[in-house]
């Protein structure tokens, strides 16, 4: 470990990184310079994370296996792809994109995550887990087909990663390539927090066993007893010197059809160069198992990585690190009235798939460790999970992020709606993310769930209401139910202190019309309760005849107050922190259809069929129309119709035709 | 192998299975007699698919194993899960229902998949693969919450299903566990077609390696020196005398944390009964694997196990079997145009994820075995790497149930639509499948997949448009297309012999309104269009007002000719064999409200939100009023309303209010 060497006074010099604009220059730069490079780049990310939040301990973890790869493949050739990307800024850094670094995760900075837009060095925009090797075998295969076998395919792959169903599924195939095809395992033994599962106590016990090292340097005597041995021998003949002394017996993906290189130490600059040097050529597919330490390079960050490993904006003074806080997030409002649900019913388990303190639920292992769980990066298993426990008569709550909730799609089909089975899926991070960006928006959540027959989809506007959502859970059998809620802190000032308990499929009225024609409704889903009031307040006089409702359910809407609505002539608009298409709005226009009930004094406000780049929350929100502002114009908008209408006729019924 | 014991005209005694109610019948028969049980069972089995068709190679590998199974233990308390099902015809024959055999995979019959609603010795109705150990590890979690650690739980899954990418998440869980847990791997070596991957080698070299088989009698000696060497080590002391006889050391799920006993042979029952009882107490989780041969007992089905993985009905003449065919199937012409595109085009290449039959992709293995793939069952990776083709220029056809095509919408989300990436998915089976059932139906595609911004979904109605949707789909390249076709045969005439090209976006009109004025339009999506017109010509008079469109692509629908359409006051049928919550007429119905144009006159008619059992696909379409006999009731419902509405007066613009 280094002694800490960031401090907010010192200059920043970066004398070599400061020349590095292309990988080019880096291959200018003798191996003795490297780690001095290594320390500029730490500096530089860490400066800025300080600033602006980011990924802090992924990044420090790579930074020499970076540095080393781009020292030795030419990835303007090559193939280099990134599985989540949690750990892409030194590659950034490398290619070109310094510049983008003082705003990063900013609109027109430097996005958090692979972003193909910003530079062909990064192929992919990736943010979900496990996709880099199936990727990368599409290529490989591409370009064997395209003659371009002078083009070298490396995916890097985290510990955590790995596990994930796509990538074992991707490794399995991979492993019937003949040709050159390299997946370089960061092994940190971390994942975002710690990884779960029997493949990560497998890496543990190859990391730290002694025994296990004694046992490969005299694997090759064993080689052709074991099943996969010739694959094995044929890698010890053909490998150079570096490959046959690191060379790995017994590892899981051998049976997979890897040849296993490893662990090596990543933070070795001259020998991971040397390996690679080897492994750049090999013209099979090959893992390169390397061990490096999470949050490298500062005391902080290596004691706690998992703190570290996307911190908001923090000072450091010394050693003393301090993470700016502010307000009370959703998340926390989870936890905390989990926990009161887990201590009034026994039979209530939490789960989460790795994401322990972005979903609240790290609350919930400390103080229920036998009612609660982590999966790892493993969302279809999970959901399976929860549907075998509530099949057993455990409630399940699956607390997950709106945009990997899309990972699990089937098995929500299959296990559990099919089943009939009560299985609670909490969707954090519902709707605009912010910083993270296109890869991590909940934009759709409502859209493939709303589909099955007995799914029943809900959205908490505030805390009082999440937990009264939560209660409706708890008790709702028939059936999954799913409740979102967006990445931002509660309203501070709940528009209603104690609001009524959910019931299926009824709204909720939160702000009456003052006159005593109701000539507007809005319906809003979820949070953006609260800018709809603030926008129907800014309209002065014609707020008089505007109400307001938390519609709270998607599935099943309130079809009989929004039957009275229409038939009253009442104008609706609509409004989600959702895609336009099939989200909320849709299932009123649709439940209106089946009735035979007219929409066209139906407005709906969502977000445009388009991609959202990194931005904060606020921003995306504005640009969606879906502000206070936003909203007010769109009020303002269907106000002139209303006005437009009221010049018209009403039309007049049982007369005769005047065609 | 067994010579062929079946003939039509031999009586069918059964004396044994007769008296099997329950399987505590099972236990009361001695292991003598079993093997003739075991006979009984495959005679049943192979009568009955020989008449009406269903799953047969599958069920016949595994019937000593599942006498074996129900013999030692009690499936009223333990779990028992099946993995895909496509072997649980033995299972149900065991557990009083040989009643439902006659009706195989018929209404009100027995359902060709496992049933909940059939039985409670089936936990979960399943037909998607890999799913078994995920729902079992939930439920061993739930029964030890719950104090039921007697209930011991059994997942049985094939050794093609093992590799999908839920079953390796579900392993790597499973690892964890301080419990009983048995996994029965059944090793066919099969799969549905030949499996695919590096760990199928694998299994085929600890199949057939007489090295492996004196590595495995020396294995203990170097148990200390391998990296799970402890975990074995522990098995071995604790296990009975067959589990020690049959520990398998080196195996890849070991390093998942099992511990793995076999292979054993899958056919040999007094040996498999032993082992049985021996693991059945075993207080981790255990994985024996169990060599089975897929087709075992009869010499056709033995020898051509692909064939006879699902046949139709078939007629059995000494050693000739003859399958009865009939039409021209959808896949056959989707293969087929697919050669003449790939003969065009040597960029497109073809994939299938483990469906090469099904799908019509095996020609396509056949003739061009450069260009096209199985992957074997995990639609996940098989999207991504049709990702990673796309990136580099080539252009993937991904031909896949739109069932199956559920298990990769996140990959459709990140690695294809958020890219940009051309890749062609292909939905065979899309709509009602008929005897396959609710876990099969391809009901969701259109809502899944049409939150997409750049994402185009079009259907096929015949041969021709289907050729001609191909042509499209290969010269798209500005994002991702999905095209569907149904389970069913190319209609024999097609109501266009030369229709026009596919052109972004627009409908065709098939059979326009014989009088000037068309008073209704139906918009049907696919093959829809041939009831549509069916029922329009039964109208007589009435048909001469109605004009049918073949709709061609629900993103983006046609919504100038729906304008126009609506603006000319023309009523608007939307038919689609698809869910109606989310499907075509809800794209029709959100893209008039996006223009402010009203939907009153627009009337839907799809599947109805429920789960539809097995049965015809054409008595599923007749249930959900999607025959020529639905159709016409609801053209009737509609000209009804429009006869009332041509009573009132149209509204009169432009005058004052009167309100």
């Amino acid at each position: 470990m280094t002694p800490n060497r960031l401090s907010d006074s010192e200059p920043d010099p970066r004398p070599l990184l400061a020349h590095i604009r292309s990988p080019q220059d880096l291959k200018r730069l003798s191996i003795e310079q490297l780690p001095d490079l290594a320390a500029e780049i730490r500096e530089a990310i860490c400066r800025q994370v300080s600033l602006s939040g980011g990924h802090l301990a992924p990044n420090l973890g790579v930074v020499e296996l970076t540095i080393a790869l781009h020292y030795v493949f030419d990835f303007a050739t090559d193939r280099l792809l990134f599985d989540v990307g949690h750990q892409c800024y030194p590659h950034k850094l490398l290619t070109g994109r310094q510049d983008l670094l003082p705003k990063l995760r900013q609109a027109g900075g430097m996005a958090g995550f692979p972003e193909p837009r910003e530079s062909p060095y990064d192929l992919f925009s990736v943010g979900h887990a496990g996709t880099a090797i199936s990727t990368a075998v599409g290529m490989a295969r591409a370009d064997q087909l395209l003659g371009r076998v002078d083009r070298r395919v490396v995916s890097l792959v985290g510990d955590a990663s790995i596990v994930n169903g796509v990538a074992m599924e991707g490794l399995n195939n991979a492993g019937t390539l003949k040709r050159q095809f390299l997946v370089v395992l960061n092994d940190n033994g971390m994942s975002i927090a710690k990884p779960q599962g029997g493949m990560a106590q497998f890496f543990d016990r190859i990391r730290v066993s002694p025994t296990y090292e004694r046992f490969r340097r005299h694997a090759l005597d064993i080689l052709k007893r074991l099943p996969y041995g010739d694959v094995m021998e044929e890698a010890y003949h053909r490998g150079g010197e570096m490959m046959k002394a690191a060379l790995l017996t017994g590892h899981m993906f051998e049976q997979f059809g890897f040849v296993c290189v490893g662990p090596v130490d990543g933070h070795d600059l001259p020998s991971l160069i040397d390996l690679l040097n080897e492994a750049r050529d090999y013209d099979r597919p090959l893992l390169l198992h390397v061990k490096t330490i999470k949050g490298k390079g500062f005391d902080f960050s290596e004691g706690d990585a998992t703190k570290f490993h996307s911190p908001k904006p923090f000072r450091v003074e010394g050693c003393r690190v301090e993470i700016k806080g502010s307000g009370r997030a959703f998340t926390t409002a989870f936890a905390d009235a989990m926990i009161d649900i887990m201590d009034r019913d026994p039979k209530v388990f939490a789960v989460t798939a790795a994401m322990p303190d972005g979903t609240g639920v790290s609350k919930l292992l400390g103080k229920f460790p036998e009612r609660s769980l982590d999966t790892g990066i493993c969302e279809s298993h999970a959901m399976d999970m929860c549907a075998g426990m509530a099949k057993s008569g455990i409630k399940p709550f699956f607390a997950v992020y709106s945009t990997f909730a899309q990972r699990a799609l089937d098995q929500v089909f299959q296990e559990i709606s099919l089943q009939g089975l009560p299985v609670r899926v909490c969707m954090d991070r519902a709707g605009f993310v912010g910083e993270d960006g296109a890869v991590h928006h909940g934009f759709m959540d409502i859209a493939m769930f709303r589909v099955f027959p007995n799914a029943v989809l809900m959205a908490a506007a505030d805390e009082p209401n999440l937990k009264l959502a939560l209660e409706f859970m708890r008790s709702h059998d028939a059936g999954p139910t799913f409740l979102r809620y967006p990445r931002e802190n509660v309203p501070a000032k709940p528009v209603q202190q104690n609001p009524k308990p959910y019931e299926l499929g009824k709204a909720a009225l939160v702000r009456p019309a003052a006159s005593r024609s109701c000539k507007l409704a809005v319906l809003a889903y979820g949070t953006q309760v609260y800018p709809a009031i603030e926008a129907v307040d800014r309209l002065g006089d014609s707020a008089r005849d505007i109400a307001v409702y938390d519609a709270r359910f998607a599935k099943p809407v309130d079809a009989e107050l929004i039957a009275q609505l229409i038939s009253a002539r009442t104008w609706l608009l609509t409004i989600e922190d959702h895609l336009v298409t099939g989200g909320f709005g849709a299932s009123v226009l649709e439940a209106c259809n089946q009735r035979g009930l007219p929409t066209d004094r139906i407005v709906r406000l969502g977000m445009p069929e388009r991609w959202f780049a990194a931005d904060t929350r606020a921003n995306q929100l504005a640009q969606a129309g879906l502000d206070p502002k936003g909203i007010e114009r769109r009020l303002r908008d269907v106000i002139d119709l209303i006005d437009a209408e009221s010049c018209e006729p009403a039309p007049v019924i049982h007369v005769t035709t005047s065609t």
